[in-house]
């Protein structure tokens, strides 16, 4: 039994020591080398090249590496086999330290107090406490309870959306159309951590920016922060949102896009802060071990964790 | 009995009307408005004026607004009444906002992305998980404690200096100059909450960084966060720490003249962050009805909190 690496975007060598490391007994083939050979079982995959998962005759089961499976599930030669998505600590843990330094750095005025050092001027401007914040999170699956709580814990006042019904000891979860009404109306701070579905694409335009509270304790409309998916966004109604002034801020870690060109005024934009979809960038030896250890789990006959439902997308 | 506000450095207006709101039977009086006014009992001050507080024939005690108090104790003519620092939930949750938002940022790369965007380029650079990061807490009172409990919470390692051994359940305490040297040695951020003293004045200079770890996750030497007082600080020092790469980057929030002086090199350090002196800023709807319950028990004769030991300076 082997194991086959197809990623592209990255250089997979640190992605291969890991998964050897963690697996001292298997194989673990890097494409191009390992390319239809009967004796792989599991693909590791980012991005995979069109074919490489078809041409496996014998493949059991696809792991992604990152949270996001839209882009697998968009392959029109995606095997029905099981996709798991990987559900670890450490990426929960990378997207929520994301979530909380954007949230803080809107709530605590870091553009304002930049551009003051800049002039080198000591001047002070309020900012709300956190208990004073609404952050509305639209995604309240792991990473957005997780997040949700962590925010919670620092004082803000934290309210999550999802498709479906969630409960939730501390953290109101609002579900459906209503309950994205009333997170949208209620929020000063939007964290965006949906999955990009049929449902989800193009969700942050202008119609949506339209049922966002007028005014904020932080200046006029709330603040956008995205690091789900670029398609869940429409970056022409981002920026006229903001230049309206319906959004004050944004910070944005993933675009239509990606790279993001050059020629993007959101680079540009004074209100926007730009990361290139780093909010939960996957550490190989912290994920490695937990792949391996599903990959053998499966082939003692045990059922796989985190599996992705196609229909519904994630 | 009346209450007197005294402060210098900001309008008190804001301050004067939210005492009034916490006390509906009470008579606030506003300096120079009450000066020796033997009606006052009570004093409310941020850096009060000389003479103000020696003037008042019946002072039973003094409030500072903020945790520091190191300005009112300087006094030559502080009279012999106890002073009461403020504990409040508030001023705790700002400075725990500040502290995570500022490690966040060094620990997220925050300038290298900003940097980035300036530029309009797409490029990742590593950020080490908070999992691979020590925090340094020197000074584990009221607001290391809380600080220190959030960061731990987001992953980060956690170790706190005080000059007394303390106890906590989870993140380590160490006690004494052995402490201070093991915590030097092992903390990748420094963030420096503690009280200025005669004990801790001048404290952050070129001996202490000499005793700090020289490779870190983050690049060279630490990050130095201060949020503590400028007193503490030896800033030439921290310039040239910066400059020989013994610190990799620091957030200030405090100096050694405030307002910082135009002229100082630290506005235009590329490696430093600075803020005004606003990392707990007090809310005065937050904190004067924790003043004004304080009166009201003082006026009972019960005991007032959170006294200050005038020996030991805090």
């Amino acid at each position: 039994m082997s194991v086959l690496l197809a990623v592209t975007g990255f250089d997979p060598a640190e992605w291969a020591a890991a998964l050897e490391a963690a697996a001292p007994g298997r194989t673990i083939r890097v494409l191009p080398d390992g390319a239809g050979d009967p004796e792989i079982r599991y693909a590791v995959v980012w991005k995979p090249p069109a074919g490489a998962l078809s041409a496996l005759p014998n493949l059991r089961a696809v792991f992604s590496l990152g949270a996001g499976v839209d882009h697998l599930l968009a392959m029109p030669d995606l095997p029905d086999v099981p996709v798991a998505r990987i559900v670890a600590g450490d990426l929960t843990a990378r997207m929520t330290e994301y979530a909380v330094w954007r949230v803080l750095d809107h709530a605590r005025r870091g553009r304002f107090y930049r551009e003051a050092q800049n002039k080198s001027v000591w001047i002070e401007r309020g900012q709300p406490a956190a208990s004073e914040l609404t952050v509305g999170i639209l995604g309240f699956g792991e990473l957005g309870r997780d997040a949700g709580e962590k925010l919670a814990a620092l004082g803000f006042r934290v309210l999550g959306w999802s498709r479906t019904a969630k409960h939730h000891a501390s953290i109101e979860v609002l579900p459906g159309e209503d309950g994205l009404s009333a997170v949208l109306g209620r929020s000063d701070i939007l964290l965006v951590l949906l999955p990009l579905t049929a449902d989800t694409r193009g969700i942050l335009d202008a119609r949506l920016f339209a049922r966002l509270k007028h005014r904020t304790p932080l200046g006029e409309g709330p603040v956008l922060i995205n690091a789900g998916r670029g398609g869940l966004q429409n970056e022409a109604d981002i920026l006229e949102a903001l230049d309206s002034g319906r959004l004050s801020e944004a910070s944005l870690d993933v675009f239509e896009t990606e790279p993001l060109p050059a020629a993007s005024p959101l680079w540009r934009h004074p209100r926007v802060f730009v990361t290139p979809h780093i909010a939960a960038a996957s550490s190989a030896p912290a994920l490695a071990p937990i792949i391996m250890r599903q990959i053998e789990a499966a082939e003692r006959g045990e059922a796989l964790q985190n599996l992705v439902d196609r229909k519904r997308g994630y």
